[in-house]
């Protein structure tokens, strides 16, 4: 059974999961068009997948016919059949492993990419995202839902059909907390959030992307080359509250910033995900956004050590090159 | 000239280091054993490094002659030649990209590994970094620095030839402050590392090895599998303490640690770093360790967006099998 560990003396959790070390890894060659033969998300392998949580379809559920579907994961980090209990005997805390994990399958398509998907399907996905986290935070027992993405070997992705992932767990992230009380320091200007938007619009150079609704930019101190964030310009704890024409502009956006991506950088393999309050929060103190993290470089042991970052790219030229000012700049073009 | 940015919310801080995009990435073939011709490691080829900065060795400096040596990366992270310079203007907060960053060699042949190396040139690789980290820690701009290894490819080493790093740097890394914070907790038996040191051999089930003066163990939370740490028995806050006797007894015990992960996993790429106090602390609040992590898995969306990590192996399991209790145990054997 999983369960989850503190460090000694940090902040840091840790995830036991027995199971995740049956899960096949990638396939040597091939690698993120592999075959659809034997594929657990493609259409019409519905008997391959656990029973579907949830599904955009017509017909009968764990037929074909769907459009997007979400099915718990084969190999999972977190069960849900547990109950919560935590022990603490001197330096050796611990949870048990109670959560979900689950997958969220983007098209019927084997070779389809979020990036490349019409924008009405984008809008199904971030309307599945919503529905399974609306259901899963009602249980007493998670405390955050994580959604997120591994796009490509090098993120950690080991199926090759379009997917992104949730996992529910029973305690809230360092990162999050971190955030959160980051995003807290009281100001007339709003959150920490609101004043990292209201400041970047009015320096301008980081921005990727602004509408209405919604701001995509490189952050000041991007740990990674090429690293996107989109935030709600108006202030928002959290991503399920969105409703659906907020769901469909909110697609739109992140279908771009990946287009942009996925043309400029020749598709990397990438990792995004959503921070969102934690479960069931009233507090007023987060601000929801996506982080979109390409993967060129491995993490070497400096970062390992220090938890700090070495970014051979500022995020002012990566804003650049990914709003297109790089192409039409210069005499003569 | 590179520069370190805060985030705008949390204390992660990532150096910009331009330089960096310029170096080679590793070979696509040959890994981890490429061809020596050109390597600017290997004893002979002294004149394609920057000047050394110490060496242990008989003859002139930069001739041949050296047993270990160290050199200045090419593609530093951070530069020397800069005065130390904060800015904080809004939500941007930077400081100027002063440090170091240099190359232990810790032997003059390409092919050489430092599990498999003897124990004397192992202790001199030792007070290499020990000679280093004394030399550097003196510069007032400097307030940590970090002593790692990156080893194979997938942790993020660009060449084979054995060499470990280092980097001296303007800020005190987020993670430090973390283990300083929890190691600080109060308590008549010692700090949070010595009741570690403690509760550990009580416990037993993940003790990898000790002697009179170390211990190597797989952390109850364990973040990556086989991951291991040696730290002094006895409260020390600082690596740069150990006297000669100290460094040949590290030694041992890391030559130990990292020649069973070699034969039980096969050479697996791992990183390994040195926690030690920041430069010129008074305050007795840390407690000197290495932290050994060997590289399975990718990291992916999940640890990205949590700072959490999925471990499919415990640590009881990992230290029994690098005791060696496996191929021992069971009947007939």
């Amino acid at each position: 059974m999983p369960e989850l560990r503190k460090d000694y003396v940090t902040d840091t959790w840790v995830i036991f999961a027995p199971a995740r070390s049956k899960r096949p890894t990638a396939p040597p060659a091939g690698r993120r068009f592999t075959d659809p033969d034997g594929c657990p998300f493609c259409e019409g392998h519905e008997h391959l997948t656990p029973p579907e949580t949830f599904a955009i379809r017509s017909g009968a559920p764990n037929e074909p016919g769907w459009q997007v579907r979400c099915v718990p994961n084969l190999f999972p980090a977190l069960e849900p059949h547990e109950a919560f209990e935590r022990s603490s005997q001197a330096l050796f805390d611990r949870v048990t492993g109670v959560g979900t994990h689950e997958v969220i399958v983007e098209a019927t398509d084997h070779r389809a990419h979020l990036a490349l998907l019409d924008e009405h399907q984008v809008r199904r996905v971030v309307l599945a995202y919503r529905q399974r986290y609306r259901d899963l935070s009602r249980d007493e027992r998670f405390r955050y839902v994580l959604i997120f993405k591994n796009h490509g070997e090098r993120a950690g992705a080991t199926i090759s059909h379009p997917h992104s992932q949730l996992i529910a767990m029973p305690i809230i992230p360092q990162r999050i907390l971190e955030e959160t009380s980051g995003a807290r320091t009281p100001s007339p200007d709003g959150c920490g959030f609101c004043r990292v938007i209201a400041a970047e619009i009015e320096d301008g150079r980081r921005v990727i992307r602004e509408d209405g609704a919604f701001l995509a930019l490189s952050p000041y101190a991007a740990r990674f080359p090429f690293e996107a964030w989109i935030l709600p310009r108006r202030h928002a704890p959290a991503f399920e509250t969105l409703d659906d024409d907020g769901c469909a502009r909110f697609g739109r956006i992140l279908r771009d910033v990946l287009a942009r991506l996925y043309h400029v950088l020749n598709d990397p393999d990438l990792n995004f995900y959503i921070h969102t309050a934690p479960c069931r929060d009233t507090t007023d103190g987060f601000h929801w956004h996506v982080e979109i993290t390409p993967r060129f470089a491995e993490i070497a042991g400096f970062e390992r050590g220090t938890g700090m970052f070495i970014n051979p790219v500022l995020p002012e030229d990566a804003a650049s090159i990914l709003r297109g000012d790089v192409e039409i700049a210069g005499p003569g073009r």
